[in-house]
């Protein structure tokens, strides 16, 4: 119930509407953003001239018109120039990666991590270490605007806190704060709970794109959620929205990670799998021994196949159960859960047949992610670049560039 | 990823913010409108003047001012002028009400109604007389600008179409538009779910005032539910979201008229409860035959508290989910669910303890609704008057007041 915006308040909003454009859509010419944003041409430009000004686009001819007469200058971000870190806190493995302006990965580092509790000293030494080592190799016309981290667990902003990560062993730990003190960069680091950032990286450049309901599913030791809701992603009173996991699915069931029994995590996380499968306490562990199963059941092995089944049957009613609540347009499968679904689409397909409202499931989509393995540090990166997005003359300032 | 709006945008956007205010809060001086909308008093003189022209509101003396000077003038909607008709077609019920701008239930109808198909002969001619009988009664001043419906089931808009409500047997009926036929005011006739509504209405005057994260759930014959997400009702892709009802709780539980197992509806609803009572295919139904339940357990019959809180038991169950799922700021159960929650209010809240998250519940608040049986047609009002408060001169030009 507030009043209109200023003048000034709606050149902000165009510059980061501009900025928005190219970002996710590639280089664009001053002709389509003219018509894209509804503004004239002399606004176009003189915004487009702010961006250049402070090193966000430039501008050039585009290689081929097509047309006669002057062509349409084209509108690109500074990929090389502009970045942001992203680092996503897996349970197995820790990532980082330098993302430029436009979303493009310049650079990334890796390693694996033992599996148990989060370590405010180690774990983040070592993403810590990644970044330096990656900024050590970039040019000094280069400018840092932003850090972000991914995190499987309940987080707590501002501030960055994980509030809750049963799988990590981590809770109320202020990873934000530390991340942003070690960096040393005087960037704040955001961080954002995993499943919510994959939600928001598929929707803007994965395979919800355009999309304004999407339920993303993630599968690493647990499962979590990312849920878009009208186009905005569910936070929640707190800000703990989404954790879709620990939806009882079936009451009594199995132990859970969080103190419950029976949660869709419990039925169908990497233990349900391969303690059904007979595989528990062997050898492998994590995406490798889920791949294993899958490639098994594939081959025709039939206890394999049967516990692939049990599991793509709980995550049918755990879909389904999404699908009457949100009756989304799309579900996007990702991590392990990418590896599950392809193993037992049917069994998923078949419990959500039963079970969902016919009318809420008419022009269901389901589809695993289109960003893979990178679909955290990507989602890690967009809420990075958020604030910039959101008031890029503001955001640069505060850099001091 | 759009440019700003224009100054033309701005003053209906202001115009339907000023109105939203006394419409919601009741009459506002002048002065608080220019504190609380953070315009200049110069713009609220305008933009009232232009709603006082309209007929939408008037400006008057305060009562008692408390201070020296010249009190500000107090701008308050016209109640007995401008209204809507809100219709409730509920399974055991049908209403019918005449709500003036402000939210004021200016005269009221409704009849019980048998159990069976719903009628777009019988029952839409009932609502229609009642709203004819109102009519007749109202001034020659005064004027109708909308009308809405509350109907329990799945509603494909525009139009108002029940796509699906098993509980009222109907599938593909459209309501909307036969209402409006009937109607013959020339003005169509939005028709949304009716837990959408409710949770709209404890929003916006009920319980929930204030609240950006609401869960409305809503007991008649069966269980429908309302949520609300960062201030906006959850709708999804093709509108039918917030089916919470249908979300299984204990799968290969009892059958749901949705023709699934073990859904909330089928554990929660009427018929679980007066079964494991014992007083199933007995004399009472309804909410009647739910009252008898509570106030016998009340009373220290131990097979009715038994049953009582083995439903309680899974509402818990279906409360914990969503606030895994939502985090919302609070729970409000109304219709039946009043009555459920008030007899097993320990039972469900042990379960929620034991079930959801430490974090996403540790704000939470569950309510009964404060809006009670009227809950439906406050809904159903506040939708009706949606359009005068988005756009209050255009709206009222197209009833060509």
């Amino acid at each position: 119930m507030r009043a209109g915006p200023s003048q000034e308040e709606i050149r902000r909003h165009n510059l980061g509407a501009l900025l928005r454009h190219v970002h996710l859509g590639g280089p664009t010419s001053r002709a389509e953003l003219t018509s894209r944003m509804g503004l004239n041409r002399s606004t176009i430009m003189a915004l487009t001239a702010d961006l250049t000004a402070a090193g966000l686009v430039r501008e050039e001819l585009p290689r081929v018109t097509g047309r006669a007469g002057r062509p349409s200058l084209v509108v690109r971000p500074e990929s090389a120039k502009v970045y942001v870190f992203a680092f996503d806190a897996g349970v197995d493995r820790l990532r980082a990666a330098r993302v430029g302006l436009g979303g493009v990965i310049l650079d990334r580092r890796e390693a694996d991590r033992e599996r148990g509790p989060f370590s405010l000293d180690g774990d983040v030494a070592t993403l810590v270490s990644f970044a330096r080592q990656m900024q050590r190799k970039t040019r000094d016309d280069t400018v840092c605007v932003g850090a972000a981290a991914a995190f499987p667990g309940g987080i707590g902003n501002p501030g960055g806190v994980v509030r809750f990560a049963p799988n990590m062993g981590a809770s109320d730990v202020p990873l934000g704060e530390e991340l942003a003190r070690r960096l040393g960069l005087g960037l704040p680091v955001t961080v954002g709970n995993d499943a919510n950032l994959a939600a928001l990286a598929e929707q803007s450049r994965g395979v919800g794109v355009g999309s304004r309901d999407l339920i993303y599913l993630h599968g690493d030791v647990g499962i979590g959620g990312g849920v878009i809701v009208g186009g905005q992603l569910l936070g929640g009173h707190q800000g703990y929205g989404g954790e879709v996991g620990h939806m009882v699915v079936n009451p009594g069931g199995r132990p859970c990670g969080c103190g419950s029994r029976g949660c869709l995590e419990a039925e169908v996380g990497e233990r349900a799998l391969l303690e059904q499968a007979g595989r528990f306490g062997g050898g492998k562990i994590g995406r490798e021994a889920v791949r294993a199963i899958v490639d098994a059941a594939d081959r025709g092995d039939v206890m394999v196949q049967e516990s692939l089944g049990h599991v793509g049957d709980w995550l049918g009613f755990g879909v389904a159960n999404l699908v009457n609540i949100f009756n989304p347009e799309i579900v996007v499968f990702g991590g392990m859960l990418r590896e599950i679904y392809l193993g037992a689409a049917a069994r998923v397909r078949s419990r959500i047949t039963l079970t969902a409202l016919a009318a809420a499931r008419e022009n269901l989509r389901l589809r695993t992610s289109a960003l893979g393995d990178d679909v955290l540090l990507v989602g890690a990166a967009e809420l990075a670049f958020s604030h910039v997005l959101a008031d890029p003359l503001e955001a640069l300032a505060r850099v001091g560039s």
